[in-house]
């Protein structure tokens, strides 16, 4: 978290401040709940969701206790759902730390992702926010729950489609990004205009964020990125890169592999590279480098602030990871 | 449902309205989730809290669309904790029909429960509803995944105190009733010492609906219930006759046999005979009878009205189930 916003020292103690509201709030008096919980929220990760809405908050009149309580509830959000994806996928590491689902149980993740939701929406409808605010972020938790389900749904399908793809991201993704800026910037009384322009700025981030790390699954240093790039594809998740390879391979070359009934390592190798042949890495990267300009059009539109600069400056770094 | 609530039709057909509600609210595009959910709604139960939730609203200025989104919202949390609740336990069956775990897979109903939960708040979230409300009702929910959380961090103890166990049940149970009870009262602005007087009539409701539950496990019909008696001694959640039982049994002739590493019919056949014979029925009997006669003792301090004899005749039914 820290050497993402190094550069920016005043949002790193605000961040540093939202793990201590997270701490508090998932404080609990069953010991063993606590010790499950608690590597979680110091993992951290880069807290992009409460630093945008901090960012987003500073276009209007910003009230640091008020932004710093949503900001944490979203963060509390995300992590539930990470929690719960971790159940899903059964996945063992998560930000370099060992999962609740795998160190405890699928049992216990199932509660402990419950109980961060809860406690977030406890936040929420505390310090006035307006209902309209709770209505839009239930809202995009409830899209964020459609697109697992819609991606669990597809699992082992070959003929996904770019728009279903397109709408999976949309929610798994993009959602909450876009709901950290809208209500960020909504709750500090920017007007109706900056808050949904700063929502749209939050919905091409998120996009081009969630293709970046799809399209490094397949290109980028696996140990680097502490999960492994095979992962997707052995449970069945086909993402861009390969959804784009798939409709040029036209003699099913990677779909006879993934027909294996188990992949190995050799296995997995090939796909990676029928998907670098099939230009899936190379379209990918186009789709997210589209949405990359949008994102960056629409913060162009936003009045002239240092939030601007910030937000224009940590999208370039964000954007433009490993490639 | 039907059955339960049929000496008030008008109640009826308002929970019928409730269940067409929740129907139009977890609908989405698509069709396997829609699938998976429906069943649920269908399957019903005696829709309790959403009832009781109408009955305390009527104290005030009854507001009936406005109250049966709230009491539909309380029952999708409701679904929400049950279906996650499977997971946990690993049912086959809910109310007769085949759980989301078992027909579908742990990882759906993960989602199905996180999907019904974000539903109900963005319900809960719209028609005006104070957000004073909407934190309390997040309250109770995150007292239910404590009490979830805190039954199953104490499986197989056998040094279960009441205290505990009275703990668990608050949570698990309790929390629910009650506050189905205040927010029908409170958001129909009956004034804070009804609303108050509500909460606790079905805070004792609660408590007194979990003992007989427990309760009936050792001495009803398993095959009426629709639930093993067993399931519970087998996946060490001891309750209350049992939690009874074993401090009589000094010569700890129960816990020899749940030191078995496999529990056999036979095995569980004794384990009931003795929770008997240590007067674990009849003393869970008598805590029930403490709570039901507490909760009849607050309805009974509640304003005439015909909202009060409906819950005196129904908790009557309720509380002397089976015994």
């Amino acid at each position: 978290m820290s050497i993402f916003w190094g550069k920016y020292p005043d949002i790193v103690i605000e961040l540093d401040n939202i793990k201590k509201i997270i701490k508090e709030n998932v404080k609990s008096s069953e010991k063993e709940f606590d010790e499950a919980i608690s590597p979680l929220v110091n993992a951290g990760g880069k807290m992009l969701r409460p630093a945008f809405l901090l960012l987003a908050a500073k276009f209007g009149e910003y009230d640091p206790k008020k932004m710093q309580n949503l900001a944490a509830a979203i963060e509390m959000m995300h992590m539930a759902t990470l929690v719960h994806d971790d159940v899903i996928d059964e996945s063992k590491l998560r930000r370099g730390v060992e999962t609740v689902q795998h160190k405890y149980s699928k049992e216990y993740a199932v509660y402990i992702g419950d109980f961060l939701f809860c406690q977030s929406f406890i936040m929420v409808s505390g310090f006035g926010y307006s209902t309209e605010i709770l209505r839009d972020i239930s809202k995009a938790i409830s899209k964020i729950c459609m697109g697992e389900i819609r991606q669990y749904n597809i699992r082992y399908m070959r003929n996904t489609s770019l728009k279903k793809y397109i709408k999976i991201i949309s929610g798994k993704t993009a959602a909450l990004f876009a709901i950290s800026f809208y209500a960020g910037a909504k709750e500090s009384n920017c007007n109706e205009k900056t808050s949904k322009l700063l929502g749209r700025v939050g919905y091409y981030i998120g996009m081009a964020f969630q293709i970046i790390d799809d399209l490094l699954d397949y290109s980028g240093d696996t140990n680097k990125l502490g999960k492994s790039a095979q992962s997707d594809l052995i449970k069945g998740y086909y993402t861009l890169p390969l959804i784009y390879a798939m409709t040029e391979d036209v003699n099913d070359e990677i779909s006879t592999i993934l027909d294996n009934s188990t992949l190995n390592d050799s296995d997995i190798s090939k796909v990676i590279i029928l998907v670098n042949k099939y230009n899936g890495i190379d379209k990918a990267r186009n789709l997210a480098d589209k949405y990359t300009k949008k994102a960056f059009e629409y913060i162009e539109r936003l009045p002239n602030c240092e939030s601007k600069e910030i937000i224009k400056d940590v999208s370039r770094k964000l954007l433009n990871r490993n490639f």
